[in-house]
């Protein structure tokens, strides 16, 4: 019988760094701290460093990327825009010893735009959030329970994998693993569209008249079903921007299912919408 | 200074009769009770009849129509199949001296085929419920805070539209009034229709590829945007059904709103995909 090796196994003493101190990465370094790792922040403003420090979210905290010296594995937890566009001075400053993660919601850009410039490199995806953004944001316990899903490309050597694979373990998290273009296609699918449907539902809503009628009586369904939809606009565009091509085919479905609906309203077919809506709420307890 | 006269008042010591003892009727029969006043219970199942007593949401109840004899006042909680087509023996048993109020989610049709047959006919809407039906479904205190609203034609005499009032503020909702017209269109947009949209996504979710990835990778933003698309499927047609007019033209305004973000992301305008979330974000705090 083989065990698997943790996190402590393969850093043999040498700190993690965490790039970016927001909601993922301030809640990666209490995780980690708390388990008793040491863990160095970069962030790019003084005022973030400081707080974080002052929140205990790292160990020891810079704005200047050669504090990653010495890491045994960096966590990239950029916004997308970032990630998919590597800043030159932090790819310098990654030491080349260390294995480097990402966190990127969208893996495909992620990966064509660091696995070729770095010696190891892992896709990442954590799939745990909050509404909250800032060095502010970060949590413990966040990971707990939620999906940590690896994205291999087939350069990774063994070992790394089992590294990224014993961090999302020791997170708590439930460890998946999967084809990036699959994992885009399904984020696609389950987030990334479904902001779309639900953006579209409060505008078309907030355009619709009585609209003073329409806000009184607005209900917890309403609420819920536009929930995703009136969340980061930044994030959202930012999503649909990374990952578009599996976003405009999810959108692509979307409208066709959308207008198999409406065609049973307008033909009158009852027993047909029906079984749609049968049909959905017997889907929904799968995705729970 | 004139006060509003209390359900008290104007029952003058009559009993209320409600008809059919699922969520609404039996939510209303717990709270009216508490209030102090005598109900009386019709339903078409004598288990039901049976039930509805063992657990106190009546005072009395049969299944046969004349136990509605002496009603001052009239609650039909019926589905709103039994709403558009009103039962013939029922219209006959209603006392020509008791006002006649119904609780159903659609107003226009139900109006029609009422409020011509009955000397006192009033449309309401109380707005509230839970994912529960039947005879066990009723709960005290259901109407607290939410949403009473009722829908004059003009037919009514003023001291019935009061007692109406007073009926909702016995109730302990917020009483709204409007336009029968206008509350169909409202609850279209709000309602009937993101039922669709949100039903629409789960089947389309439900039929992409790789399905068990996408179910894994689900998480609470999508439970939340497919709550009202995996409900009732046949209270979802029903109410398409219903207010099949109101509900298309919500369709195709939604469909319009959906197709502007599409396009969007088709031609990568970001700058315009953000500002049009941004304005979702802006709008959805007037909907809580």
């Amino acid at each position: 019988m083989t065990t698997a090796r943790s996190l402590t196994d393969f850093l043999a003493g040498q700190p993690i760094g965490v790039v970016g101190l927001g909601l993922i990465g301030g809640s990666l370094g209490l995780d980690l701290r708390q388990r008793g790792h040491q863990v160095v922040g970069l962030a790019r403003r003084q005022s973030t460093v400081e707080r974080a420090i002052e929140r205990g979210l790292v160990d020891e905290a810079s704005s200047d990327p050669s504090c990653l010296r010495g890491c045994g594995l960096v966590l990239l937890a950029l916004p997308l825009n970032q990630l998919v566009k590597p800043d030159e001075a932090l790819l310098q400053a990654l030491p080349p010893e260390a294995l480097v993660l990402d966190a990127g919601s969208v893996k495909q850009p992620v990966l064509a735009a660091w696995q070729h410039q770095l010696p190891r490199f892992v896709g990442c995806h954590p799939m745990a959030g909050t509404a909250e953004a800032g060095v502010e944001a970060g949590v413990a316990g966040l990971f707990q329970g939620r999906p940590w899903v690896i994205t291999p490309t087939g350069q990774e050597n063994p070992a790394d994998l089992e590294m990224a694979r014993a961090l999302g373990r020791e997170l708590g998290s439930t460890v998946i693993e999967c084809d990036p273009a699959d994992h885009d296609r399904a984020v696609a699918f389950i987030s990334h569209m479904p902001v779309l449907v639900s953006a579209a539902l409060l505008r078309s809503a907030a355009a619709a008249e009585p609209q003073g009628l329409l806000q009184a009586l607005a209900s917890s369904g309403f609420a819920d079903t536009t929930r995703i939809g009136g969340g980061n606009p930044e994030l959202g565009s930012l999503m649909a921007r990374c990952n578009r091509k599996a976003v405009q085919e999810a959108l692509a479905a979307y409208a066709t299912a959308l207008q198999q609906l409406s065609e049973q309203v307008e033909r009158e077919d009852w027993t047909a919408l029906q079984q749609a809506l049968t049909s959905a709420q017997a889907a929904r307890p799968s995705f729970l």
